[in-house]
């Protein structure tokens, strides 16, 4: 593993004693719900407040993952010690504006989006000085599932949690942060935002709009009926991500917009080498061509 | 369900008092080696002969799957009640001609095989007038792995398996391959094999060319190293087909060439719809043709 990638913060690894004090999430579905949860079950944080828009916090709040609702992201700040947007993309620039001017002097701020770039500018304009109290952060969990009900504590357990420190970051704020994700179970290592976007658009936000394609295909094609039925485990396994939440998807990826389509035209280049071998009968090609994809899958291995 | 997929031979319906006599299994690797182990566990064969080439057969018998191993495809099945091909897609054609000569009169036979018009034509072709006592077969169950060693009784419970009776089949012996699936834990349909292969390049021949070309780009990227340390869950799933065989997979997809070409031009056509919304920043397309998608993939359940 390089220098860059290396989980420096072990999981787990987080003192509860020393404890993050009042957390604020902003934003309580799976995300935001699972991160009170686990900082609930870690016992690193003290009062747990929630706020989201619709009734998110409250369903949190019934499902014991949250301590009190907050009616607004500014309540809910006011006097927290830690803040966690886990609000969709392209909420979180009007939430940090909300409560900028609202935070307590020392409270750190991280965050839960699946690009870095834009959130960090976002930030950045928003927060004034506060931005060094702010570490993005991309827990790599989640599911196709979504609201506070699919919550649980051990969403992040194993799972990396990349932080972004950015120039104007003390090294204690950073460290706080890692050893934050840390107590969540999460493995931390550290990317720069620009390099972070363009490694998850390959793993994640263009295998998300691929699989989008190839469900949306088989929704309009004359199997769509008899795929529902004759599906093995195969593609069901494929597809699995292609139920995810269409409105947040659609966010991330224009969020994203040019590290993605440059996946898609590699892919395209390498699927168009495969038709054309399999219209020309050419096995030998197909056969290399497969060998090399199957050989990368196999390094593929659970965490 | 229409009536045409109905599983009317229930799963586990087969009275092993009946008995299908001695099975001769032809190829042992993950399908045919779990056909053998689940025969045995139904307690509906006696003797197991298998055939292999290379070291498949010897290593099933060492693994308990088999009770004999067999020098030859004609050894196999000279004393044989019931044969169940279970070799690679190419090798089908000549181990009909092989063992044509060689059947006992009475002798069942049935398959394996992804695709089922041209094992169905290889078959009239090789096997005379014992092509009335063979039900062509694909059973819905599989798995990345391959070899005796991945073989398991359980592979075919609550599978799907399609059964493709033929005009020349007498209804009894239909009846009879029907029940061995289904004392095998399977659920059996019948389709005819071009309405077979059609629905099986879209659930699952195309699927696979897809997940290797998306591998395959990954691979020659910037960040396959990358990708292998930060991909989750999601990349995990949507491409764990992609560590199939390449020889097989290249073989069933010429062998199936124009059903699955039919359905990357419907993908083509998707992905270009979603890439220009993509381009032109096009939200409300992109939500829209993600939502078609979720909404099909969301009614993909367990079975």
């Amino acid at each position: 593993m390089p220098e860059a990638l290396q989980a420096d913060t072990p999981a787990g690894g987080a003192d509860p004693a020393a404890g993050f004090g009042r957390l604020a999430v902003l934003g309580v579905g799976l995300i935001g719900g699972s991160v009170a949860a686990a900082a609930r079950e870690a016992g690193c944080v003290s009062v747990i407040t929630g706020y989201a828009p619709g009734d998110d916090a409250r369903e949190a709040l019934a499902l014991g993952l949250i301590d009190r609702v907050a009616d607004s992201p500014a309540q809910a700040v006011v006097d927290a010690d830690l803040v966690v947007l886990a609000a969709p993309i392209g909420a979180q620039p009007a939430l940090f504006a909300a409560i900028a001017p609202h935070l307590p002097p020392g409270a750190l701020l991280t965050d839960c989006a699946s690009t870095k770039l834009s959130t960090t500018e976002a930030a950045r304009e928003a927060l004034g000085a506060a931005f060094a109290r702010y570490v993005p952060a991309h827990p790599i969990a989640g599911s196709e599932r979504h609201g506070p009900q699919a919550a649980r504590a051990g969403l992040f357990r194993n799972a990396v949690a990349i932080v972004c420190p950015q120039p104007e970051n003390p090294p204690e704020v950073v460290d706080s942060i890692r050893r934050f994700w840390a107590a969540l179970g999460a493995r931390v290592s550290a990317l720069d935002p620009a390099r972070h976007d363009r490694i998850f658009a390959e793993v994640s936000h263009w295998p998300h709009a691929l699989v989008f394609a190839l469900c949306g295909a088989i929704a309009r094609g004359d199997f769509a009926a008899d795929a529902l039925r004759m599906a093995g485990g195969g593609l069901r396994d494929t597809t699995r991500i292609g139920a995810s939440s269409p409105q947040l998807w659609a966010d991330i990826l224009l969020d994203n917009r040019e590290p993605v389509l440059a996946c898609a035209a590699a892919f395209e280049s390498e699927l168009a080498a495969v038709l054309a071998a399999l219209r020309a009968g050419d096995r030998e090609t197909l056969a290399e061509r497969f060998a090399l994809a199957s050989d990368w899958r196999a390094r593929l291995v659970q965490p």
